[in-house]
C-alpha cells in the first residue's frame, strides 16, 4: 500500500465528463489498495476567463483580489471531483489552499510555500477518503487567498507530496510522458522510462513545457519521485523523474533533443574588450526585467570584441532599443539583430563522461548544410543557435544522429 | 458619518459595467463621510450555472462539496467590486465568509450564522477602506464552507449590520423599493415609505418576494433598521422597514395587497366530524415535506364537515395522490382538486384596530363578481382564494377600494 500524490492539470478535468474519467482513475489506484491525494488544477480556459472578467473592471487588477477571484477556478473543480468521486462510491472531501493551510508569503499572484499542516488530510486518508485539493493556492499569515502562479498546481501536487511523504507524485497531463524529443516534429521520438532531474529540468527551460520548472526544482530539493503521465490513457507508466544517476545505470549518453523558437538574437558588433563592458550592455537589459538566455562573447582580436544574447522574442524590439541607446557609451561599432532564430539543445548527463558529443553534433548539422550561430554549453547540454527555418531539419538531424528513435543498449 | 452596510444582490453586479456602478455608488457614500460595508451576491446567473455543473457530475450533489463550490460565485464578485473600487480611488479589501469568520451550524445549503467575528472588519473600516464582503456563505466550526440558502446574502447583509451595530442596512435591488402592490398589475401603486416589519413579513411570505422572509426576521430580532433601495436609479429614499408601530403615526390602516399563483387547492368534502381528522388528512401532507398554507374548516353539519388546504402548485399531484390514499381511511366522501387559483391578500398593522376591514374588501369583490373560495385572517392580514383568472382583477378592486394609490392623510 502506498500514499499516492496525483496532479490532473486544466485539460484533464476540462469537462464533466472528463472529471468522471479522473474520478474512475482515482477510483483504480484506491482499489488497488493505496491512499490517494488529488491536486487539480482549475478547468481549462476557467483561469483566463476570469483574469479577462478582473481586466475589464480594473485593467491592472490588484494582486490581492486578483488572487482572491482567480483562486475560485480550482475551488470548483476540487467540488466537482469530489462530487464525481462520491457518485461512483469513493468516499472523498475537498480541501482549498487555506482549509488545508497550504501557509504561504505574500507575494499574491506568485507567492512561495512556506508550510504546509498535513494533520487534516492525514485523518482523512487514515479514514479511507481520498483528498481533493485545490492546486495554485494558499494563504498568507493573516488569512488571504494567495495563488502560487501559473503552473503552480504542480508545485502543490510536489509539495503535498514532500509534506505527506508520500511514496510518488504523479502529474497527469496531456502527453503520457517526457519523449527524445516533440513526436509532432520526429514521429519515431521515443517515451523515455526514466530521466534525471537535471536532464528534465534543462528539458523543461528549453521549451519541453511537460512540468514547472519549480515544481522540478521542489521535487529535487525534497527527493519526492516525481512521474509524468497521461490523463488520456489508461494504460503506461509514463517517465519516472530520478534525482541519484545511479538510478541509471542503463543511461544513453543522450536523452533527448529540446529546442525553442521563442527566442531573437542581438550581437554587438567591434565593442572594446574590457572589463565592465558585459554589464554595461546587460546591465539595462536586466533593469528592465528581460530574460537574458545565452551570452555569448568571442575572444577579441585588436583589443575589440562581438558580443551575443539571446532574450524572449516578444521583447526584442524593447531589449534592441536599450542596446541602440547605450551602443555610443561603449563605442560599440555595429548593432545586428535577428528574431527568426531557434534554439536547439542536446541534452544528457551521459554528456558529463563521454566526450566527442559537441563534434558529433556539429559535423551531423554541418553535413545538412545548416549553420550554427551560436554555441553555449554546460555540464549537461549543448545548445546551438540556428536560423528559425532550419529548426525542424536541425532536430531530426540531431535525433537521428544519437540515434534516440532507439533504447539505448 | 454613520456606519452603512449596503448589500446588492445578483442582477446588481451581473456584468462589468453594473460592478462599476456599484463602485461609484460606494463612493459617493464614502465620500459624505460614511463607513460602507458591501455586502453581494454572486453574479446573476452564475448560481445556475455552478449547481447546473454539478449536476453533470453528480445528479444529487454532495451538500458539502455543492457549498464548497457554489460559494465561489460570491468570491468572484467581492474580488471584482475591490478592484472597482480600488480603480476609482476608494481603498477597498475582500472578504470571503470564511475570512471574515461568519461562523455557521454545518447544515450544508442551508446553515444558519451562529456568530461573526467583526474585528477584522473594524480595523478596515477604521482605516478608512471599504469592506467588500461574500454573502449567503460561512464556515463551521471545522472550516467548511457553508452556504446559507438561496437569498442568502440578504441575511448576511442583515447580520453583518447587526455584529458592527451598523445605522442602517440597505438592500439594493431591482425595484426601488416596497410597493402598494404589484405595479405590473395595478399602474398607480405607490410606494411605500415605511412599512412595518410585521406587514413586510407578510408582504414577503405572500410573493412580494423584496427579501429574503429570514433577513427580515432576523432584522426583527436584532433591531437592524432595514431600507429597500433600487440600484438602477441615483435617487429615491427606498422603503423603510420599521419595527416600531409608534414610528408609523401616519401608518394606513392598509399598507398594501400581496397576491401569490403559486398555490393549489384540494378540498375533502364529507369528513366525519371528529377529533384527529385534521392531522390524519395533514399528517401524510407534513411527512412529505409539502409546505401547507391556508387551512381552513368549516363547522360540521349531520356530523360531517368539509376540509380545505392549499399547498406550493408544484406539490399538488403529489399531495392530491396522497389524500387519494387517505381517503378511504377517514371515509371522506369526495375530494375535489383545483391548481388554477390564486391567493390576494390585503395586509395592514392597522386592521388590528379598525374593524369593517374585511366586509369592505368582500363587498368590493362580490360588487365585480369575483366569488371567494376560501378565506383565512390573521392579525395584520385577510386572504382570500380566488379563481386565477380573477387575479389582477380583485388586486385592482382591493387597491381602490382601500385607495391605496394615495398618500394616507
Amino acid at each position: 500500500m502506498a500514499l499516492i500524490v496525483q496532479k490532473y492539470g486544466g485539460t484533464s478535468v476540462g469537462s464533466p465528463e472528463r472529471i468522471k474519467n479522473v474520478a474512475q482513475r482515482v477510483a483504480r489506484w484506491k482499489a488497488k489498495g493505496h491512499k490517494v491525494v488529488v491536486v487539480v488544477s482549475a478547468m481549462s480556459g476557467e483561469t483566463n476567463r476570469l483574469i479577462a472578467l478582473a481586466r475589464e473592471v480594473q485593467p491592472e487588477p490588484d494582486a490581492r483580489e486578483l488572487d482572491q477571484m482567480v483562486s475560485t477556478g480550482e475551488q470548483v473543480t476540487i467540488g466537482l471531483v469530489a462530487m464525481a468521486l462520491k457518485q461512483i462510491g469513493v468516499d472523498a472531501r475537498s480541501y482549498t489552499g487555506p482549509q488545508v493551510k497550504i501557509l504561504t508569503d505574500s507575494a499574491f499572484t506568485k507567492a512561495r510555500i512556506l508550510s504546509i499542516d498535513e494533520h487534516n488530510m492525514r485523518a482523512d486518508l487514515d479514514a479511507g477518503r481520498v483528498v481533493v485539493v485545490a492546486g495554485f493556492q494558499g494563504m498568507d499569515a493573516d488569512g488571504n487567498v494567495t495563488t502560487l502562479g501559473r503552473g503552480g498546481s504542480d508545485t502543490t501536487g510536489v509539495a503535498l507530496a514532500a509534506a505527506l511523504k508520500a511514496d510518488e507524485c504523479q502529474i497527469y497531463t496531456d502527453v503520457d510522458g517526457v519523449y527524445t524529443t516533440d513526436p509532432r516534429i520526429v514521429p519515431n521520438a521515443r517515451r523515455l522510462k526514466t530521466v534525471t532531474f537535471e536532464e528534465m529540468l534543462e528539458m523543461a527551460s528549453l521549451g519541453s513545457k511537460v512540468l514547472q520548472i519549480r515544481s522540478v526544482e521542489f521535487a529535487g530539493k525534497y527527493k519526492v519521485k516525481l512521474r509524468v503521465l497521461s490523463s488520456f490513457q489508461d494504460e503506461g507508466d509514463g517517465t519516472l523523474i530520478t534525482f541519484e544517476e545511479e538510478e541509471n545505470m542503463e543511461q544513453a549518453i543522450i536523452s533527448g533533443i529540446a529546442f525553442n523558437r521563442d527566442e531573437a538574437k542581438i550581437t554587438v558588433q567591434g565593442v572594446p574588450d574590457k572589463p565592465g563592458i558585459a554589464y554595461q550592455i546587460l546591465g539595462p537589459v536586466a533593469d528592465a526585467n528581460i530574460d537574458v538566455d545565452m551570452i555569448v562573447q568571442n575572444a577579441g582580436v585588436h583589443g575589440l570584441t562581438d558580443f551575443s544574447f539571446t532574450v524572449p522574442r516578444n521583447d526584442y524590439a524593447r531589449a534592441r532599443k536599450l542596446i541602440e541607446e547605450v551602443q555610443k557609451h561603449i563605442g560599440a561599432k555595429e548593432l545586428i539583430g535577428d528574431d527568426r532564430i531557434a534554439k536547439v539543445s542536446i541534452v544528457g548527463v551521459g554528456m558529463r563522461s563521454h566526450c566527442g558529443i559537441a563534434s558529433k553534433a556539429f559535423r551531423a548539422l554541418s553535413e545538412e548544410g545548416i549553420n550554427i550561430q551560436m554555441i553555449s554549453t554546460s555540464e549537461i547540454k549543448i545548445s546551438v543557435v540556428v536560423d528559425e527555418k532550419y529548426l525542424e531539419l536541425a532536430v531530426r538531424v540531431l535525433h537521428d544522429a544519437f540515434d534516440l528513435a532507439h533504447e539505448p543498449a
